[in-house]
């Protein structure tokens, strides 16, 4: 079956997480928005009432439709074995999954602390003092608990990549291209992290993705975006 | 088997959220942190590393630990039937379960929208513009989302209660306690899901727990808040 993933065409977002997974594990997609339009997407997501998602992205497979970034990999994760089939290592790479929206959460809130559907521009003063928060007490904290939850393997659980290991590397990436002051200050301090990421770029499937331009590069319409002002060591 | 439940034993907060699913399919569990307080929740949340959670709540459940909110009702309603066992039923479940948290995290995040760390003495020029926001844009645009999750049955799915039902009559008693003048000039706007709140009010595990003492009022150290200066109509 080819799934069909609907998502904002002109930013990674959260469809990207959902992306590098489908990407590592060569399933099949359709890219529903990126062919057409943003317009078709909202259609879309209105027919699909009254199980309308509400946001996406959403993956529509059959006559399934599931929404919720965290949901649609724990899906596809259980369906094409992208996590652990043991229990302990399938709920825990879910939770690994569900921290990871978490604070993809907080970093889209550093940019709009006061009011989602304002511009960045009409909150830059909340945003840097948002940022100054996140930098210094947020990114550790999260970065320290993903660091502890790889084990000895190298990656979240078991003996290969799953859904959790692939949103870890996007997680870098955004972290990356959102704080490089801040990201070359802390990336020493968690090397198990850094390793997954740059073994999980290492991956058939996401450095064929990556050369290719169905990545799409990350802007300042999206959830990592990166203002100077926002950075620092 | 008696599931052990750890949450901060001074809020309702996240944990209210499994507690009232576990209350109201009378399933056996001990409510640690409030028996042993908050220094032996943070040293259990410590030992359990290397699967230490992020942060509470968290279930433990014989060998196994499952920590996040959603992640928790997921499991509990897989095992205990507190969702369809059809796929679509159950997957619809855990959408609207994650769409509860997404909206319980900008609750938070209103009064504390650029440090979480800080208190909300030190951000009530920040809170007030993020409360408007919330009020006037968010809560009508999530109770909208929920009021049409609500089917035929007057339940999120199935002919019966399920986790999201319990989520959401909770998510409807905070927003109640922390903006009761916005909650008061809503609601005639969302009849199935006020139905909803009082149907799952009235189940007998339900009406027994928020007439007995286990059952913690809300207060400003939680996730709903009562600041008059940030509710409005």
């Amino acid at each position: 079956m080819t799934y069909d993933l609907w998502y904002w065409p002109s930013i990674p977002g959260r469809g990207e997480f959902v992306r590098v997974a489908l990407e590592a594990a060569s399933i099949a997609y359709r890219d529903c928005a990126r062919e057409r339009g943003a317009e078709a997407l909202l259609a879309d997501m209105q027919a699909r009432a009254p199980h309308a998602p509400f946001a996406p992205p959403y993956l529509v497979a059959g006559d399934l439709v599931i929404a919720q970034t965290a949901h649609i990999l724990a899906w596809l994760g259980d369906r094409h074995e992208l996590a652990p089939k043991d229990e302990t290592g399938m709920l825990w790479t879910i939770q690994v999954q569900l921290t990871i929206s978490d604070i993809v959460a907080e970093a889209h809130s550093v940019h709009h602390p006061v009011d989602a559907a304002d511009y960045y521009s009409g909150q830059k003063v909340e945003a840097r003092r948002a940022a100054k928060a996140f930098r210094e007490a947020r990114m550790p904290k999260f970065l320290k608990w993903f660091e502890a939850a790889i084990d000895e393997s190298g990656w979240v659980a078991g003996d290969g990549w799953g859904h959790a290991d692939t949103s870890l590397f996007q997680l870098i990436e955004g972290l990356r291209y959102a704080y490089p002051k801040r990201m070359a200050a802390l990336e020493g301090d968690f090397p198990r992290l850094i390793a997954l990421h740059d073994r999980v770029a290492r991956l058939p499937g996401i450095a064929a993705y990556c050369a290719s331009d169905r990545r799409l590069p990350f802007n300042e319409d999206g959830i990592f975006r990166h203002y100077p002002e926002l950075d620092g060591e």
